[in-house]
């Protein structure tokens, strides 16, 4: 099922990439940084080597001190495992410490000693370690003889096998696919799970500008936050302990105290969740049509139940913001997407593209041997895909509309694949190791549910799900809807009072309980929630039966699409980001959004204050203020600017997933870290634009700053290795 | 009462000048050109003489090319009296000639040849004719002896006298004070009453932005229309007539075929309004706690209510076009006014300048016994001026809310002034000279009169007045309302039924016929409405009777403030706008609107397209949109832009009025026509800002392309002395 939550799918979509044609574009391999122009680079300002980000021999360099936190990135910052990020990375975190009373949201925290850091649970670090490539191991699984329904099992086993393997020496392992399934490589990281709060500011800074000034430039937020990595005595990852000693990373970044300019040379090390570079047109023409504007309807359509609901109370409101604050993310994004690609002329470019490869393809006899099929079979796949595209959007938002539907159909998955023979035989996500965080994630589940809110969602899905066209029904939803006896909003409303009048999964007892049942044992508890989610399952499974050929299709076609492509196109080419460790070498730079208006790469301090209003997203806070009006403030004042820089924008290639990436100068400092891409950067996931695509970066003198002159975290300076000059 | 009718008044109002610190800062009088730095102007880029622009001595110069429209200016462009002005100052033109049929609004209009020009009924061209000083002969009129009372009167009676004097000569005379009183000057203009419409180009370019582009940057509205001026046979002005000639005028602009760059010498010669440059920091703060914001309560009721009617209909929406127009554009500078206010520290700089100047005046004997109580005069006026505040807003305003009482009240004005013994006894405005005018205007109401709004606004009014707080109540209401014998709402319908009901002034000829009538008839009529406004008129006197000693009082303190500030200042200093013709000089320049922004001061075709969406206010010809595609467009094409410029920014120092003015480079040449400032600009009006007050220009060039390639204009082209390229 999770293959529905998300658009389209990178599996089964493969496109025609666009050349990176300028300097900045290009999300990296580690092992290609050797491939790049390095007389190009030097000149652009870096002084490290390829070996000294990353050597693949020894396992060694700069990315050592990248973790990716699951989602978000991050870097090591000291000795003694301190962890930078984004305020917007560190949320959870921050949240699940807070209260009414005690409100880190709202006041930020700072942890004075280490004793005073507060546990973060459910966050990860996960350190870097390097990774191999891994095609030949991988795609030697696939026989010429296998039917396409059988493919995707042999090579979800293969993986499976490799994964285990890889994990003997303790580390947690990932197989990658680059090129939509064209290369395979096996990443490798070190798990740490005692996680803590270091330091946040205040939202009113972390935050600043809040959903407003999303997407936008010009920025003034301070959007960073500090965890810890703690490890056991003995210096493995354990779980959290009062015990557990500081983690000691390999390396770690120094941050920059002296102020970039316009033009010079940055990179970004990060995580980079999902971009779509090289997707048929026919795909993105699917998500223009439907899949945007269907997800900007449903996203203001929650969002609307879920804030109604928080205006409740403070505590409802808590439970229900990071939530909120997801929804319009995802919605302001949408929104953008869909106005870059109804400007763009992408479509049209993508097409053109694929018919000068379909041509490169039929000139020569071998390659039309070769390639000839691949892209009329990834044309029909998705044609296939757009006729059941209704019930798979509805189908794929059920699971997560109601967190007690969504906890009974983890249980029912859990138990269902702890019932096969071997681990190996189980779904990623529901192996043996992924068992703690499910746990603990189901703990979490208490602190964040709201039951009247909760219902709501739930017959918003319901509602969606009646109104599905003939022939792209669910059918246990509309089982379920029939029995009771009712039709429209009155069988909907007796289906949720029926549910949640009888469940127990309330109950954070007897929810836990579950995932030590079997499915014989679940059914018995004959919990309408449960029963529901057995329906679902079963449903689902039929589904995936049905995709399985189609997948199976896919598995081949793609790889040789991206081979012929690769092989047109010659040179250096990135994937497709995948959550994988990339990096990225730019400039800092403004750009001109629209005809008649240049926005400048630096905001300023004085910028901060002036945009604020006293109220909602734009409260400053006084001591800010009054701050502002004063200065300069020796090495935090740029004299180019006349003031504190607050943001900045560099041409970075970046996009979600990066949030809290180190962006470096050429010695790889921290300059700042990236937290957000400027709206017309939007559609950069389809397609970089030299003159509109832009990272926006907070700077890290402005976090010096603040933590200098306002939030006082002098222990954490002198950690860093800065003196604070505040008194 | 008309007094009323603007926030504060400049008679009663002085405060202490911001220097002209900037050199682009000022309005100057034509005679202060030779007072200002010639070799600056020269290194600026100015090509022009003081003379050539204007010769005080023989009262010629580029200046006679530059008439005012009353309320807009606009410049000759050709021999035959051809005039070019802003589409939104030719609006009532354009709007008077369309019908649902022929949609001259929505379509545009173009005379091919001058038998095909349409009559622009009311519309006046006032030629300038030159100036001279009568400071002494004004102020001559003021005996020591007088009482504060009695000063009003004898200044009025002064300045008839020498109007009269001037105009035997067949011109159009115009007292206009300057500093606050401290001096006086004759204006002499020709007054053209047979105007027409040549061209308009469409809606959908010449507002193109509509009320969402008002006041901003970036710009892309083709602003421009063409009128011209006839007249008698005899070269006599005239009223229309078929058989009238084209005005020859004694010198017209030739209109720039080069485009502009940024950092280039730009001159402007028009008719500013107003401006408050010299107000008190007391006057300033009433207008930021009461006038303004009450301007924008009042504006928005009102527009919701013509907007209301005006989906009513397309023939509604038609007649209050002009209205809903204008109130939004009061709407948006009422709130632009208010947010710059808000923002910036004037009220406290001012403060901070008055106590100067009072320590100035304070430090020397002889300075005190002369100045030493002006100061506190003007505030003790500006105190009782607070008083009745909310009266004087709600009692203007009745007289304007309904079509109908308007009328009534001009027509019971214009009989009490008939009545009195010489022409010179009569209130300005209702003078034999005004006869005509006055005469016209009430034709024209009919044009626009909806009844069902009318009703509407007068009900708002009514509500108004109902809402006045004790001791400020307007009697004459009451006893309406109170004579419907019902109370609220409920009275209020009554009195509207009744006045509708039973008044004959919706008939033109009824009206008209009321001019003609003496006070006796009008009253014998038993009109209601009628009635109303000779009530109305007695409380006014009351009210005008009372302001006669405050005003009597700032006769004297005005000009005493005014001299001190002048002479503490030293240096020239230009005097406030007044509707009087002045020269500004500036150069192409963009600005920073805010923090990490930069307005560049071109903007271009291209903008213009990548505006379209197709609806509304950004619904670009398709002629347009192709032709922006292609190009290069000769010596349309600006190399430097890559393309055709749209608008342009300059930092000449305008303000209303100025609508239509010509922006002029170093030869005199017509570069582009003002017609707005940016958003930032608004309280220039208050104090000029060197870093962001921006005259918005549309380009001369823009104007010739859509003239050559979209709407064919070529017979206008080559009148102008432009061979056109397009076929």
């Amino acid at each position: 099922m999770r293959k529905l939550l998300v658009i389209g799918t990178i599996a089964a979509c493969a496109a025609l990439a666009v050349a990176p044609m300028y300097a900045d574009e290009g999300m990296w391999m580690l092992h290609q940084l050797g491939e790049l122009d390095q007389a190009k680079l030097k000149a652009m300002g870096i002084t490290l080597t390829p070996t000294e980000l990353w050597d693949l021999k020894t396992n060694t360099g700069l990315a050592s001190a990248i973790p990716s936190l699951g989602g978000c990135s991050a870097s090591f910052v000291s000795a003694e495992g301190l962890i930078v990020t984004n305020h917007h990375c560190a949320f959870g975190a921050i949240q699940q410490n807070s209260t009414p009373e005690k409100d880190y949201i709202t006041k930020g925290f700072l942890a004075k000693t280490k004793a005073e850091e507060l546990p973060a649970r459910g966050s990860r670090v996960y350190v870097f370690k390097g990774y191999e490539d891994i095609t030949t191991a991988v795609r030697s699984a696939l026989k010429p003889s296998m039917k396409p329904e059988e493919r995707g099992k042999a090579l979800e086993t293969r993986e499976k096998e490799l994964v285990a393997a890889c994990e003997k020496d303790g580390l947690r392992c990932r197989v990658a696919s680059m090129y939509n399934g064209y290369k395979y490589y096996m990443f490798k990281q070190q798990e740490l799970r005692d996680v803590r709060l270091v330091y946040a500011p205040p939202r009113s800074i972390g935050e600043y500008g809040g959903e407003t000034d999303n997407w936008m430039w010009p920025r003034h937020t301070g959007d960073w936050s500090y965890l810890r990595a703690y490890v056991g005595a003995d210096g493995k990852p354990a779980d959290f302990n009062a015990a557990n000693v500081p983690f000691k990373p390999e390396r770690f970044l120094k941050v920059a105290t002296v102020p970039v300019k316009e033009g010079d040379f940055t990179m970004i090390m990060g995580y980079p969740g999902r971009t779509m570079r090289y997707r048929l047109a026919a795909s993105l023409q699917d998500d223009l049509e439907f899949n945007y504007p269907q997800r900007v309807k449903t996203s203001k359509e929650t969002v609307a139940i879920l804030e109604e609901h928080g205006r409740t109370g403070k505590d409802v409101e808590i439970k229900l913001a990071s939530r909120v604050k997801g929804i319009y993310n995802g919605l302001k994004k949408s929104e953008g997407m869909l106005e870059g690609l109804t400007k763009s002329d992408l479509i049209e470019t993508k097409r053109a593209e694929e018919a000068k490869l379909a041509a490169w393809i039929a000139a020569d006899p071998a390659r039309k041997a070769k390639y000839g099929a691949a892209i009329a079979t990834l044309e029909r796949l998705q044609a296939e895909r757009r006729a059941t595209r209704e019930r798979d959007m509805v189908f794929g938002s059920i699971g997560q509309s109601s967190s007690l539907l969504g906890a009974a159909s983890t249980a029912v998955r859990w138990a269902e694949e702890r019932a096969k023979p071997s681990d190996l035989d189980r779904e990623m996500g529901f192996q043996a190791r992924d068992e703690r965080q499910l746990r603990q994630r189901f703990s979490l589940t208490q602190r964040n549910l709201d039951l009247p809110t909760d219902k709501d969602l739930f017959a918003y899905a319901l509602r969606r799900a009646a109104a599905l066209p003939a022939g792209q029904r669910i059918a246990p939803v509309d089982a379920a809807l029939a029995g009771t006896g009712k039709t429209g909003d009155d069988a909907i409303k007796a289906l949720i009072e029926k549910l949640y009048g009888t469940t127990t999964l309330a109950d954070e007892k007897s929810r836990t309980a579950m995932l030590d049942e079997d499915l014989a044992t679940l059914q018995a508890r004959k919990d309408p929630f449960v029963d529901l989610a057995l329906a679902l399952r079963k449903e689902s499974k039929k589904i995936e039966e049905a995709d399985k050929r189609s997948e199976g299709e896919a598995i081949v076609a793609n790889p040789l699409y991206m081979e012929a492509l690769l092989a047109a196109r010659g040179g250096a080419l990135y994937p497709d980001a995948n959550g994988t460790l990339r990096f990225t070498y730019a400039t800092v730079k403004g750009y001109s959004p629209r005809d008649g208006v240049y926005n400048k790469p630096f905001t300023t301090l004085a910028g901060v204050a002036a945009k604020h209003t006293g109220k909602g997203e734009f409260n400053c806070p006084p001591s800010l203020l009054e701050a502002a009006k004063k200065g300069p403030y020796e090495r935090y004042t740029d004299p180019r600017l006349g003031d504190v820089p607050s943001c900045f924008l560099s041409t970075n290639d970046i996009t979600g997933g990066n949030s809290g990436s180190p962006i470096m100068n050429g010695k790889g400092e921290l300059i700042g870290l990236a937290f957000d891409g400027n709206y017309e950067w939007l559609t950069s996931d389809y397609e970089f634009s030299d003159d509109l695509s832009r990272t926006i970066n907070v700077s890290s003198i402005y976090m010096l700053w603040v933590m200098d002159h306002l939030d006082k975290a002098h222990n954490l300076l002198r950690e860093m290795g800065i003196e604070p000059l505040a008194k």
